[in-house]
């Protein structure tokens, strides 16, 4: 991402000063003060994203990155590989959840193949995002470098092309890859320091067995990467290229004032790594949801973050994120249409 | 509500035949096992209360009971009680909240004037629902009972009336009433066995003194109808006209299979209320979420419910339904438009 060249102390006053000015309308507007809860800091929240007292959600995308992993030949996962490939024509054909949740609001979707392990015949929906050297997948993260440095770069390259192609103000994040909630574990004991334990999880359904399992090749993995300790040098040797990819995107997008809506474990994984990198990602990323999956909740914490849902879910693809949606649209939507105590005639606390 | 005379143990059969039915959909679908979280459990509880294997939402309708409350005068509320009358016409010109949330997802709105202190022109989406002797609100139940039986019964009668008009499958549950935290919490205190303070919350933004004086007011009104115990008996005592009429809704939604959405702490007490007429009416409820109003959270649990959303809302007015309504529709789209493991040639999991 490019330094920025503002003055951080005169954007934090217009900062300071939209802030006021929007709170001031959500204050006005006819409801009890801070009686809409969590939809109100969200408003002020998409107010400061995109610097305009009245946001706009426009064009929103939900791309979904989807690559493979070599780590899966480990047996970290309860489905075979081959799924992920199987899943991406699913998706292609809008049998997936996420298909089925974005068809339900009109969002347009993109799957971005980063390194499946398959070739697919070109579709209006699919974006070749392949890396040199690892076009079917990344190496396996237990036995060397997912990733060399080069084939990092060019993946968060290539996820940053990507975001500049695609037209609106929001991005919505999803992903797919069998075997991902092993990178993004390995990620999260890396960049949050919490002990690995703490960071595996069932992904998608493992037994106890099969978990303990997961939880000692991981642990190998830890430590033979334990010099890879630098945010980036971390994502290559322990990531996937999904995260790399999606870390490219989320980097552009922050850099675009877009609003990033984060979905799960895998997709947290990679704003947490673009964050390392920029901090001020953060500041552009709604959690959509707190997942099912072990450790999600304590990243969340890590990274100051406060999701809208707590459904349980644990699929991915984005589906969080898609289901999230309509609360943001509600969050401008009663910004721009409420009426105030005033317009409404409305009279005000007696006491 | 009329005495069923079907034989519940040949339902409990059928019952039973669907949800394994349903359950065996949602286990074929394309993603792990269990990972769509309370999406699946809600999509099942649908499926249940339609008697159908997918079930279909339609026409739904958000209804807003709206009344003042003699109560009201003994200063238990934030806002002068003429905001009842005002909010109305906010509501009916599109500036309330629920308006623009109705709006955003199409849902037909229609106020129910229960009891308010004014005299409405006749409006499209205006029903009157004024009861004899009680055309501007209740009583004081501080004083002596908020309505007499007759009242009691005739608001619920008119709220069964007003719900058999109405079209659809869905009612959305609102409500606007100057006080009304006061006969809902009265109800709680009665219907739970809670001690009052477990029930009185702030309302619309009570200080600590205001507060110490509502509960005051609210202790002195439960002490005057201590022999007030057998639901009806409370209902007329403590409650409200809003809270009857929608009593009278909830009894027959529930009687014509309607999913019923509930919204904050006022809706709760009505949905308790009715639920303590007829258990049944539990199985028929959607709990779209945990409101910040103190005694909600507990309230939830002795109904047993799983809310959907945890926004700190306290609005009411059916905010909080309405906001909830996406993920209703969710649900159905998700158990009929996502794509088998079969049918879409995924493979299932092999650890």
């Amino acid at each position: 991402m490019r330094t920025s060249h503002r003055s951080p102390t005169l954007d934090d006053l217009r900062d300071d000063d939209l802030r006021r000015r929007v709170q001031a309308d959500l204050d006005a507007k006819t409801k009890p003060l801070g009686s809409l809860g969590r939809l109100e800091t969200l408003a002020l929240q998409l107010a400061l994203i995109q610097r305009r007292r009245r946001p706009v959600l426009e064009q929103p995308q939900v791309v979904v990155f989807a690559a493979d992993h070599g780590i899966a030949a480990r047996g970290v996962s309860a489905y075979p590989a081959e799924v992920t490939r199987q899943m991406v024509h699913n998706m292609l054909e809008g049998g997936a959840a996420v298909s089925v949740l974005a068809r339900q609001h009109g969002l347009a979707i993109t799957v971005a193949d980063c390194g499946v392990a398959a070739d697919f015949e070109p579709q209006p929906r699919l974006r070749v995002c392949k890396v040199a050297g690892a076009e079917h997948g990344s190496a396996d993260a237990s036995r060397g470098p997912a990733l060399t440095a080069g084939q990092c770069a060019q993946a968060i390259g290539h996820g940053r092309t990507l975001l500049k192609s695609l037209p609106g103000n929001v991005l919505l994040l999803g992903e797919m890859g069998i075997a991902n909630t092993s990178p993004a574990a390995l990620l999260m004991a890396r960049l949050t320091g919490e002990p690995l334990r703490a960071c595996v999880g069932r992904g998608t359904g493992l037994g106890d067995a099969a978990l303990a399992h997961k939880l000692s090749v991981l642990h190998g993995a830890l430590q033979l990467h334990a010099q890879a300790l630098a945010p980036l040098a971390a994502l290559a040797a322990l990531g996937g290229l999904e995260i790399a990819t999606m870390v490219g995107s989320v980097l552009q997008a922050a850099w675009e004032h877009r609003v990033i809506v984060v979905d799960g474990f895998i997709t947290t994984a990679a704003v947490a790594a673009a964050a390392a990198l920029e901090p001020l990602v953060l500041q552009r990323c709604v959690f959509s949801h707190r997942s099912g999956e072990h450790g999600h909740a304590r990243w969340l914490q890590h990274l100051g973050a406060q999701p809208l849902l707590d459904l349980g879910l644990r699929l991915g693809e984005g589906s969080g994120a898609v289901l999230t949606w309509p609360l943001l649209e509600s969050a401008c939507r009663l910004l721009a249409e409420m009426a105030s105590f005033d317009s409404a005639g409305v009279s005000t606390r007696s006491a």
